[in-house]
């Protein structure tokens, strides 16, 4: 597997980046967040960060074998045609893009089936769907090999394109499943804490999850993330966890979604320790698990907006955050220049 | 006092909005406190809301008479060297107002000095500064008539410029000690729950600060809305209880930005309660009392960014919601539409 280097941050230069916003026309501190957030960006450029004019929302798409125990709530034809409403321009995601200002594109990870071609769908079809985990491996080593791979290329083409900054989203039927196993192995936690109600699950099809998850978790006892990838999935998961250590090793901030993104950025964090400090994380999700991931990663997202739906829409209403940052260390005054009248 | 009606909105609408949402190509709910965003706007604009592309924020200046006593951590002076740093382009709210794709004026609502003429500056002086609250009422009854009577124009003159949506941000050295006496009276809450650190008091200047403000209160026990922003003023607190005022009667939203601006919210609404269904609370702000205010309010704010700047910065980073919770509603498929393949 030839997965690209990332560079780590130098945290040395945090105390600079401080000093300069503290130097600024504010009380220091006074926009909390959004100054830890600015530290951040200066520490990823290694420089003054750029405006993040231009976004792009990369949405993963890909099937999951698992559906066939009834783990999702929606039917698994739902990922197909949710793709081509997001290449019709019309999901949430679209709307939320616009609403923002970023493209959005679709990469086939894995769809179960046949897409016709669009010039906002990248196909990098691994297979069509992943095995049924309840009862095999998911993936075989190649495939995960194979998909870690492209993802980092693509997000390493995206940055080579000129996007400025990457935002993840995903689209899969049964991917919440998927990414609660990751979470168990990788986080690590208990699997009960990790299993929520995805898109819509009552009680009854909740406790139908769980067992079905208890069966895959039992079939395997494997923590390293390629194994706990290839066992249990998904496509996009593991995209999404390639393409995260290649927006780091491009030294672009990638902005982490829900739940599903946050089980890839765990997945990558794992496999590349050096990748987090690149990582924004953006909303806390009101699946059931999140809150315990992003706690096992040490991660305070930036929004709470009881979302639930992925696609992205968390990662794209912390992208104008994210430019607030970077203008907050390039365009204003400081108190300095103020008060002796210099403007 | 001439202020011009507010219409309440029509809350028997919000099932239709939430039935349209309910329909869309998404499960029910997913989208969360976005979605009750949305039924929000489209009750405000009583059919389908713009996008809401075209966003002022206003931020409105006035000087504290109070600032003799000590109340603040910073010189009153500020207060002009900010304006002429927004007037500049290099305040934190300009920095912002760029990454969201928002305008910034300022109005000149009491500040203590001529200020220059300039195309984004907007006289409407009511006096220089207020009087020193903790000895005498801050201004006449016709000073908050006229202040009231001013912020309300000037809201409704911007709606007719075509805005479609109002941000209100302040700057006004001293102006947390005003918005404390305010809360305290207009919450109400007692007045230790209501004082906090401004821009950046230490245990001592804190507790100097409260003691001034006993010592205001004690003079009075005004509590109804004018009387209460007469004693305590200020002129940019009352100026922007008169806009929300001006906003909700051109029916636009208006998005209220933290501690500050959301006294003058809180005068606007116990002035006319219509006025709330208009207000977007945008952030809970860590200055102390805000909470308690927005609580008072029955208000959930969509942000909690440990942000105590004001200008607006925390309602310039929620404009990006609304306009995402607007598209919404307008740019997304439904899931009938999904299904069928009729996109």
């Amino acid at each position: 597997m030839n997965l690209p280097p990332v560079t780590p941050v130098d945290t040395a230069g945090a105390a600079a980046w401080r000093a300069l916003l503290d130097g600024k026309a504010k009380p220091p501190g006074a926009l909390g967040r959004v100054e830890d957030l600015a530290v951040q960006l200066g520490l990823i450029a290694g420089g003054p960060p750029p405006a993040f004019d231009k976004a792009l929302l990369l949405v993963f798409a890909g099937d999951h074998g698992l559906t066939a125990e009834g783990v999702s709530a929606y039917p698994a034809s739902v990922t197909q045609a949710m793709v081509a409403t997001f290449l019709a321009g019309k999901a949430s995601a679209n709307a939320f893009a616009g609403a923002v200002g970023a493209e959005l594109r679709v990469v086939d990870a894995g769809v179960d089936a046949d897409l016709p071609a669009h010039p906002a769908l990248r196909d990098e079809k691994v297979r069509r769907g992943t095995r049924n985990a309840a009862v095999e491996p998911a993936l075989t080593p190649d495939e995960i090999g194979e998909a870690l791979e492209r993802g980092a290329q693509v997000a390493r083409e995206a940055v080579a394109e000129g996007f400025e900054i990457l935002a993840l989203g995903e689209m899969g039927i049964g991917n919440t499943a998927s990414a609660a196993l990751v979470m168990h192995r990788l986080a690590p936690a208990p699997l009960a804490d990790c299993v929520g109600r995805g898109t819509g699950h009552d009680d009854a099809g909740l406790a139908l999850k769980l067992a079905t998850l208890e069966r895959a978790a039992a079939r395997t006892d494997a923590t390293a993330p390629e194994a706990v990838l290839a066992q249990f999935g998904g496509l996009e998961i593991t995209m999404m966890a390639g393409a995260v250590l290649g927006a780091a090793s491009a030294r672009v901030p990638v902005l982490i979604d829900g739940f599903i993104v946050t089980a890839a950025a765990l997945a990558a964090i794992r496999l590349n320790p050096a990748a987090k400090a690149y990582c924004v994380f953006c909303h806390q999700s009101a699946e059931r698990g999140h809150q315990g991931m992003l706690q096992a990663l040490d991660a305070s997202p930036l929004l709470q907006l009881d979302l639930r739906l992925g696609e992205g829409t968390g990662a794209l209403l912390a992208l104008p955050i994210v430019r607030a940052a970077s203008r907050l260390l390039s365009d204003v005054a400081s108190l300095d220049d103020v008060m002796s009248g210099r403007l």
